[in-house]
């Protein structure tokens, strides 16, 4: 099968952003190998620069843009990373950001994504509103439209942190992320398929909000009204263009529990000393949940970011 | 002056343990520099083995030992981490470990010490209780009692630390280290004053608990009683044997408020995304509450730990 996204884009992609992100680091954990009964490498996208792998796909989509086109500037509507990521991009291409916000954000988000420069518009908090808004601001400004994860150039950036996991580990069993529109699944599947193809591509997803579950078991995609989970990055649906190389490439999606989502983080901010959002728990949530079926394997696991109130833990 | 402790005992410590011990990362943070007003390596000991420093000195004194005394075991009364630091270093020397915690200890630090295969006996929550027990045990078994500070060979490898931050960055002006038993503050003390002797020396006390602070000021040690603060790694009183140190060696000691222990807890967890214990958050806000004296500085800073109940957090 050809997928729209060569060998050679996911390499100009990582040529392209690579001096604007960090290099993550891979961490181990003992106890929590013992625990799993294999071997974890976690990629540590929750120390990436905005706090979460997002910053790899915006960056990505800004820098590909034409010259005449990107100065005319990028407009999105997000609540959550990819804000801050386009805001991130838009400042390292000097270029303005117009981000539209749901005004029910949480302050420490705005005030993220204002420090980068970006010019904020508050909407109502639904999904008509903010696309009615990004339109407008579209056609107003003549800025660019980027989508969070429904765009080749965002999958191609995502791609790049597994291509870093690649580049160190050789010979990993599997490699398993969360998926919610599968920006950062597509990419990884990609970047397996022709950097370490022996590696299978699983995904985690909450039960709750389970619509590329049931979509990669129909083998179209299915959409799922109002899903609600405490992984608050996993609640978009599938996009169209992740689910053909998701259908193609990922070997399984597993579903998890809120209370094994919690529990996995927790585990994590316990044994690892660092701090994940819950939608990172969900993969090693699932990995946990069948460990059975990994004995021994060495597995890596992207870490999707740290980004979370603290004022609003579950524990 | 001359001390107990030489350059060569340090770096004898330092090959003693480093097998048994992680090189821990040093970490930057752009936005923290820009909040600091200065460039800041903090040494990250709470992704040490145990979750904190303390590892470095229970095993240089365990494997100090001579070995008849060694195969004895070893004692000690500790409620946190001295006693995960214990029953860890006697496991890597196949030696008994004979640890006293007050019943009131949290299940989660008897169950670390239990996992290390340590014989702990429980006692009420007072130091008379405590200090009775363990010596029962000794004169009982012959172990050998190892203090959480207030001895030469857990200094040294509480020294080994700030040697490995020396060894990668030649030019700190100056070193910031939480004081409690004064064991790390004594260590850093002396591996500046042999390794980078240029490297000026501060602590961070917790107002609440300001023994060390008191202490220094009027050049002999001050007691305290019941002090109470949030850092519960630093209610101890400060050593006899790390005090003749610290006078001689330390460039100043500051105090901060539980509320600003707080915030620079709060900043670490959300801009570097790593899970520090309060005590390392005392250094930091004495960095912060005097930051104007430390401008465009390099400052190295070590984070003594992340052993936190995630139940009982402060915000």
């Amino acid at each position: 099968m050809e997928f729209k996204i060569t060998k050679s884009d996911i390499e100009i992609a990582h040529e392209s952003i690579h001096n604007h992100i960090h290099k993550t680091p891979i961490l181990t954990s003992e106890s929590i190998n013992k625990i799993l009964g294999c071997e974890v490498f976690f990629k540590c996208e929750n120390f990436q620069k905005i706090g979460a792998f997002k910053a790899r796909g915006g960056l990505n989509a800004v820098l590909s843009l034409p010259e005449e086109v990107r100065k005319r500037g990028v407009v999105t509507h997000s609540s959550g990373n990819h804000a801050q990521a386009i805001a991130m991009a838009a400042k390292v291409c000097n270029t303005p950001a117009y981000i539209v916000m749901p005004s029910t954000a949480p302050s420490v988000k705005k005030d993220a994504v204002a420090g980068y420069g970006a010019e904020i518009t508050f909407c109502e908090p639904t999904q008509k509103a903010r696309e009615e808004n990004a339109e407008s601001i579209q056609k107003e400004t003549g800025a660019t439209f980027i989508s969070p994860y429904n765009d080749y150039k965002v999958i191609e950036g995502q791609a790049t942190s597994a291509k870093e996991i690649f580049e160190v580990h050789a010979d990993l069993d599997a490699i398993f992320v969360p998926v919610g529109g599968g920006g950062l699944l597509a990419g990884t599947a990609l970047a397996a398929h022709y950097l370490s193809p022996h590696t299978k591509v699983f995904a985690g997803e909450p039960a709750n909000a389970d619509d590329a579950y049931d979509s990669f078991k129909a083998g179209k995609i299915i959409k799922k009204p109002q899903p609600k989970s405490i992984a608050d990055g996993l609640l978009t649906g599938v996009g169209d263009k992740n689910f053909e190389i998701i259908k193609a490439l990922v070997s399984d999606i597993f579903t998890v529990s809120e209370d094994e989502i919690i529990g996995s983080m927790k585990l994590v901010w316990e044994r690892m000393k660092i701090i994940i959002e819950p939608s990172s728990a969900v993969p090693i949530a699932a990995l946990l949940k069948h460990k059975e079926h990994f004995k021994n394997k060495k597995i890596g696991l992207i870490i999707s970011g740290g980004n979370i109130d603290l004022a609003k833990l579950p524990f």
